[in-house]
């Protein structure tokens, strides 16, 4: 297991979904600056939300405007709906990352939908990058894949179901997501080998969070499963909404030193990502920051350095 | 993979072993038998060390005499050398569990010996429990079998030479500890896998720390290389002496749900579990209890309930 493993860092949404401060776009870009320097090559920046529910994200457009200049770099949006993807498009994102629910309980009470709708939302969107004669790629991700806070077990099937009917749509990667915590790493690894055989060239995804400290152990059932794309936090920031106090996202410094130690490349310098971290503890001064390599260091033999 | 998997807590020696509050034997005896309730075979009760040095285990006599009371249950205690093997032996203890260092700064500095000196100390307690016509088991403990914080890489070789003089000699289990927390999973895969050709009848175990967060991902790794039988402590107590602040033990609960989630069988009640730490919480109202399901709760359709 030499193979190439990469992380694209989601803190930027997923991790500021949920907390108080506000950053500023000039901090957010900075972050951003910090981790190209590291390594990164793929960020989630921003979300196309309306900025009335989260005003974190209204310099969306900017984000992705300025987010654009930098090198060797995507910068990712999430959108939920066809109106998120227009203004994404407008803003010049090169690649969006559409939401859905495998829990129909979950899509009705983050987008107001049925699963099926947010399916025919996702087939417009595709159109539309079409229509727009933009190259854009376009991420399906499925949202509580692994079990749902409000609804329980997830048929597997029907996660299968919709990811083939997304990449019939031209998906260019599926990401299945553990929004609240709940995969272990037995269903990880049946649920991921399935897609396996649906994926084709396409790329699958790992978004997991460590709510129930779980989180680095589905990587590892992931990684026996083929695959090689994870989302994570920097810090583990984000949170859980329905379990207050809970961890959030799988921590990016945590996951680069597990990786690098099993003898996978990530192509993240270990020191540099330390240093962005730092930077965060200064920015979010407020927030709890999470992830055990920065308390603990790394081992002395270790192959971070 | 719906076996049984064996948990041994570890708590009472070393969770207690860093920290400053002082239990007494009553409040131990309290702990041991609220988890017995919730289903454990064998508890960690003590050590039997020079009393001047861990005043915590001054009470190791009794506390086997009083362990040995409970029924279809086996209370083990930590030796180092002679002189503990018999203090052990004359406590009534039933099964003993020896630890030697794979490094030599290690060794050293935790018992002022070579670990070839110690290997032969192991041989001379095992002579003693024939000698004194006492059926005793002996189970060999590997310190920093996957790394050490003063001599950096172990060499898998020489851990799979301590074991087999230890199985040669008698030992009844083989257990390797990640002693300061620099396992990762794919070592964990490949020197349980190799001490698997070596191991017979005997037992092998995992006592995994979870310094650097791979604790769960690790205990992931010795299942697929056939490890049944866990060492771990309630709320992850105990730290790491070499790295201040940073997290201990893996922590029993979170363990405990992570395997029933995977369907594997611990025999353990997880609502009864999450109330001897509650009693912890109580006793020990100054320590950090870790772990993660006391504050997420476990999923709706958990199989723990």
């Amino acid at each position: 297991m030499t193979d190439k493993v990469a992380i694209r860092e989601v803190g930027l949404r997923d991790g500021l979904q949920l907390i108080t401060t506000q950053l500023s776009t000039e901090q957010k870009l900075i972050w951003v600056e910090k981790q190209i320097k590291a390594g990164f090559r793929e960020m989630e920046v921003t979300s196309f939300v309306p900025p009335k529910l989260l005003p974190q994200f209204s310099d969306a457009t900017e984000m992705i405007a300025l987010s654009n200049k930098f090198k060797n770099f995507t910068p990712t949006a999430i959108v939920l709906n066809k109106k998120g993807a227009e203004r994404a498009i407008t803003a010049g994102t090169k690649k969006i990352t559409f939401v859905l629910s495998a829990s129909e309980k979950h899509n009705q009470a983050n987008v107001r939908c049925s699963t099926d709708e947010s399916l025919m939302k996702f087939k417009q969107i595709t159109n539309l990058s079409y229509t727009k004669n933009q190259k854009i790629n376009i991420a399906g991700a499925i949202a509580t894949s692994f079990g749902c806070s409000m609804q329980g077990s997830i048929n597997e099937n029907r996660v299968l179901e919709l990811a083939s009917v997304m990449l019939d749509a031209g998906a260019c990667e599926i990401i299945l997501a553990d929004t609240v915590g709940y995969a272990n790493p037995t269903q990880v690894k049946s649920l991921f080998s399935k897609l396996k055989s649906h994926i084709g060239k396409c790329t699958m995804a790992a978004h997991f969070h460590d709510t129930r400290a779980m989180g680095l152990a589905n990587v590892v059932s992931a990684l026996e499963a083929g695959v090689r794309h994870f989302d994570t936090t920097l810090a583990g920031l984000g949170g859980c909404p329905f379990a207050p106090g809970a961890s959030g996202n799988i921590a990016t410094e945590d996951c680069v030193y597990m990786l690098e130690n099993m003898g996978f490349n990530t192509g993240i310098n270990f020191k540099e990502l330390l240093e962005v971290r730092n930077y965060l503890a200064e920015i979010l001064p407020e927030e709890t920051l999470e992830g055990k390599l920065s308390v603990a260091k790394p081992a002395i033999n270790s192959t971070t350095g």
